[in-house]
């Protein structure tokens, strides 16, 4: 999607990210390696290793190899990466986070039928809620429009505001991602359905405008349905009616909030990979954090990592690769001998890893 | 809670809402008046109906009638009953929405262990994102904060914002009606928790304030503890680790979407009682909408309903009664040979009712 040229062969940068995200990097970069061994993959250094030497977690040599990659592969920030992040999404414009969410048998869902769940979260990653622009409450009689609210803002009172921005042109390219995203899912099975989650009955400007934008664009693709739900009650249908779910459109925080309900229903953030697009460029990232709690133990689990791996070889147009390395995954979820500690089982990062590996193609 | 004055004998409006909400008041206020006789009820017309007989959907009698009483039973709004939600809620000053969330044996939930779901959510009813406080996205340049922020508004740009607003007071009564349920649960044997649901990684000035100000309030209350998450990860954790959970609380519009998470938890809307708080007045009512797809056909499940109006029977001191009503519906649900059509069953609105009513105690 997008306009991107890819340099030929590819380049990635890997930010290796806080905590115990370094820990699932490793044997990430190790097997994309594996699988498309023309690939070439940039370390850049972030965080604390990132402070000691440079004096800055986000110094100007990991900038330029960002800058100079196709893509970012990217692990996970527990604070001190997080410029990093801000960087891949705001001045890179990745406008667009995709979440697949997808049940593997073998996945310690919470559900009593997660057979049921698969389907893609499209959320805004630019505006709404994210970057955070606050001020003190008295500030608000400045807003031309105040005069006119239902009820005005409580400006003689001591408290704080937040503002939420939605621009026609982000909304577009949202709504028209989604349904670019829905066509490609039709062609291999998908029912073609784009389904709105959003507070368009109480915010009619914002919310109600994203709803008018993606409801159109939707209609201009005949072969896609469109479905709409207010997003309390679109989040309550991740949890009772999964199965009616194919793209699912969320503002910036909504998509925050539910795609976090959504890893709950397969069996947690451990297994829940993501992909942020822009017009030329990507970056990929599990959604879990950094999970400090973790970090030296050798027992995260890779998966959510591993399956960001294979929406960057999607991406770099390595398609049977991705393919081989999902199927691997599931392989050995389904075997069930060996599994991570966060899905019931006992294994280490490392042993999980192995068992993986061993269901890839050998090399000729 | 707070410093009411109640009537005596108490006075309730009851308010019967849009399309299908009046076949379930109906059969609640019989068995409040079966339950309580000296309970004084009287009927304001609401919606359709009042538009057609005064002209308007909110005339003067029915906001007379809420203000003369202790209290509303409000059956639900599907549009033309939505200022008199909008009354009862910013003119009334409800300030806390609380939402018990507890599955019962037979409500037919889609988890693998739905009998670790028993939690409050105490809400935010009155700030953040409700009522909408819109405009267009350039007049943000007026906004004396808007040169610090790390990325200016968009304000060349076609858009909106919306407005989240927080102030001290508010998130004050929050907290302090937060604490006062947990000491209430604790009395009756649950853990005395208190979990905190928030952006304040993202937004410090409304949400982080929101965590200083519950985070201070729970510390002065030696028997309770406090815990907290970021509002995404609490919102997977109501699907993955709702057992560890006794008064959650949150923002206006987080509650409003977590809510319909949990209520999808425990088998549906169809199950899940409000009620709304104020210093001096209160109202309740369903989670459900009302149900226009339903109307008429008499199969709405009428628990949520009836379990609000137990919810009323606490707040006017019947609490033996609120407890004979609440366990009347338990046995219905457990004996399972009698389910409304929500939840698998076949039983219509009055059959399920009848049921209901063969266990209430007899009168003497």
């Amino acid at each position: 999607m997008g306009n991107r040229q890819l340099h030929n062969p590819p380049l990635v940068c890997v930010i290796s990210g806080d905590d115990a995200a370094p820990e699932v990097m490793r044997p990430t970069v190790e097997i994309l390696r594996e699988l498309a061994p023309e690939i070439r993959f940039t370390e850049a250094p972030c965080g604390r290793e990132a402070q000691a030497q440079y004096g800055t977690p986000f110094p100007d040599v990991t900038r330029e190899a960002i800058d100079a990659a196709d893509c970012t592969l990217f692990g996970a920030s527990g604070g001190p990466s997080r410029p990093i992040l801000w960087y891949l999404r705001w001045n890179k414009e990745t406008y667009i986070n995709v979440r697949p969410v997808r049940w593997i048998p073998g996945y310690n869902s919470p559900m009593q039928h997660p057979e049921r769940i698969d389907y893609v979260i499209a959320r805004d990653n630019l505006e709404g809620m994210y970057p955070p622009r606050e001020g003190d409450v008295s500030e608000l009689a400045a807003l031309p429009s105040s005069s006119s609210w239902w009820m005005a803002p409580p400006v003689e009172k001591v408290g704080a505001y937040s503002i939420k921005v939605s621009t026609d042109e982000q909304m577009q390219r949202v709504a028209n991602h989604a349904c670019e995203l829905a066509l490609q899912r039709q062609a291999a099975g998908y029912p073609g359905r784009v389904t709105l989650g959003a507070k368009y009955s109480i915010q009619p400007r914002t919310d109600g405008r994203f709803r008018t934008i993606v409801k159109d664009t939707v209609s201009q693709h005949p072969s896609l349905t469109y479905q709409e739900f207010l997003v309390d009650d679109m989040a309550r249908r991740l949890v009772a009616s999964p199965e009616s779910l194919d793209v699912v459109v969320l503002g910036n925080e909504h998509g925050d909030i539910l795609a976090d309900v959504s890893s709950g229903t397969i069996g947690g953030l451990g297994l829940s990979p993501s992909a942020c697009y822009g017009e030329d460029y990507a970056y990929f990232e599990p959604v879990h954090g950094s999970a400090p709690d973790l970090a030296g133990k050798g027992i995260i689990n890779p998966t959510a990592m591993l399956l960001s791996g294979a929406l960057l070889l999607d991406y770099l147009g390595y398609n049977k690769q991705a393919r081989a390395l999902t199927s691997a995954i599931e392989q050995t979820y389904q075997e069930g001998t060996l599994l991570p500690v966060d899905q019931g089982g006992q294994a280490g990062t490392n042993e999980f890893v192995r068992a993986i590996r061993a269901h890839l193609p050998r090399h000729e």
